[in-house]
């Protein structure tokens, strides 16, 4: 193999790759960044096993140069060492020319570093996936989605599929859902796809999804997706991104949400957020981190806390409106937190059915986003 | 005590004092802030009894309200949780009321704390200091000395008296020396004093010229030092720093400092950083992170390394000007990356005396500024 490859695009796609590479790993071959030039140009791929991520330099691109293949052939380099050395070098140019023995020369304005690879024929390859089950999604709409949705998975391998979010896809509606069984976040959304497409139960790992979110831009360009039977495949750009799907069956969560209730309350999200983050100023400093919400008489709510040793907090937060019975509710700060700090909307709904029962909150504004908390018991 | 303070100015008074506070102290009272409410306003303190950091809030100044004193008194509060409080709290100005059981109420907005607060007493007095060994530096200059002598103060405890910087005055020249028997750096300028003052052996703990640098601001207003028999006092502002000293006898440093050179070599500063940097991506993954220099034929310098597990790298980086005997040396890369990274200067001149001895290195522009380090026999 022997190129030269322009520095900023190389750079580029060595960041994305090292996000599918790990430290720890039983491979040592997984360690490395394979590169492989061809009449495609030069194709850059990383893996963990669970992630694979493939990033393409082409020779030419909107009359831009990225890189000229003077002699096809791969290679794997140690993905640390060679991330490094690539956003180091000085020149706007890289030459690197691999010998028989693997031995990889990498030079670039007076810099010439001489770096053992490793045989790429040892590097894992690729599963194919089949084209047929694809559709397409704006890319800030899918990173949207995933920010959403990513912090509700379960963090325990208590119940491995709950360290997933669910995808699944009805009459052209995309939705996802997590939980870790204390509370609930779903996202839907609007895609692009053939009518007749469907699936469910496809359940991408939390860490999968946390890695895309990172590769994903805010522009409103289309990301294909590709849904095979143990992988998923997301296209954006010159990135090929694939995660392997968690095996098992996802909890049908549609049950555990009331369909109706007592109490409704509408605030300002902000107003509400900022108080609770007040309030768990200290519960945290206890181990359940319980805030409590109580309505007053007058139609506005108290949001407070205490914590024995430290001290206590109340406040006073006015609801835009208040229907139905009194209440008086516990919560786990952290989830309420999450929650509303993902609503992107300026007004949230929340419905409650009595202090021991899990209650929701809603956008005012659209249908797309429900999370649903589990109460603790106090009162 | 019973205060109204301007929320901003607590804020910023309470982030100064809190980088005195240890989250590791055998004193509970240790873990908060003192505050005194006063005729001279509101006076904040934190302190881990190396370093002690007082802030004044004063009544008005410049025609801008700072505290209102309703009531004289004081109290000290948890340092982690009283800072967080004041971060967040949603209005502009604080009310804060101290109880006889020392229950203090924080109301902002519509929020209210209720802490728990500790006795003023417990806390320690600042020892007094004499102000007749006081001079003046301004504040940019100051925070630039520290910058540049702070990076080579020892790590280890092998020899206490090298955690600190050595500090000595002398005819208006202000001396900062600092060295881990591997490497030197040593810092002057002229500052502001009274023509007899003088002073030497004055070693300031490195963690504590951390912490100041952090204080100062990158303006040239003028900062009061005071030099205590135990302590120094830095005054900046509205800032008391004050910091105990290292006991015992710095060593004398100018005996190691070679007067001859038989080898003189002028480098353009980042070219040469940047080629050690580089070098240093191969060198640093073995245990002593060496770098080798040597003179070429042609007057130019070819910068090196290797890692045999990993590779090697060369690069030939231009010499301004060569004079005197061929060299082949090697040093630690880390050194000599954080002299080159300290110095601002543009061009440095390097001056050898063979491949064993200390070499040094200094700006070609002024005189304020000389590295010492010592070589690693490989050649």
């Amino acid at each position: 193999m022997q190129i030269t490859v322009q520095r900023e695009k190389l750079a580029l796609a060595v960041s994305h790759v090292m996000k599918a590479v790990s430290g720890k790993t039983t491979m040592p071959i997984l360690t490395g960044i394979k590169l492989k030039a061809d009449q495609d140009g030069l194709t850059l791929t990383g893996s963990d096993s669970d992630i694979s991520i493939e990033v393409n330099i082409p020779l030419e691109e909107a009359d831009e140069w990225g890189v000229t293949v003077h002699q096809p052939g791969s290679v794997v380099l140690t993905a640390r060492i060679f991330s490094e050395i690539v956003r180091k070098l000085p020149g706007n140019e890289i030459h690197m020319q691999v010998d028989e023995r693997l031995a990889t020369v990498i030079r670039s304005g007076q810099a010439e570093f001489t770096i053992n690879g490793m045989n790429s024929e040892e590097f894992p390859q690729l599963l194919q996936i089949e084209d047929d089950k694809s559709f397409s999604v704006p890319s800030d709409l899918l990173k949207t989605m995933l920010r959403q949705t990513s912090f509700a998975v379960s963090t325990t391998e208590m119940r491995p599929i709950l360290t997933g979010i669910m995808w699944s896809l009805e009459e052209g509606q995309l939705r996802f859902v997590s939980t870790d069984s204390h509370r609930l976040a779903s996202r839907s959304a609007n895609v692009e796809c053939p009518a007749e497409l469907r699936f469910h139960n496809i359940v991408v790992p939390g860490k999968s999804c946390n890695e895309l979110v990172k590769i994903l831009d805010d522009e409103q360009t289309l990301v294909d997706i590709v849904v095979g039977e143990n992988q998923i495949l997301v296209k954006a750009n010159h990135i090929l991104f694939f995660s392997r799907l968690l095996e098992g069956t996802y909890p049908d969560t549609s049950r555990i949400i009331p369909q109706t209730s007592k109490t409704e309350i509408v605030f300002q999200t902000k107003e509400l957020l900022q108080a609770i983050e007040r309030a768990s100023l200290l519960s945290r400093e206890g181990k359940t981190n319980v805030v409590r919400l109580a309505t007053l008489p007058g139609g506005n709510i108290e949001i407070s806390s205490n914590a024995p040793e430290i001290g206590k907090v109340t406040e006073v937060v006015a609801a835009k409106s208040l229907d139905g019975e009194e209440l008086k509710i516990s919560f786990n700060a952290k989830y309420m937190i999450e929650a509303l700090r993902s609503i992107d909307s300026a007004e949230i709904k929340a419905n409650f059915t009595g202090a021991a029962s899990p209650f929701i909150l809603r956008p005012t504004d659209h249908d797309w986003i429900l999370h649903l908390i589990l109460p603790v018991r106090t009162y």
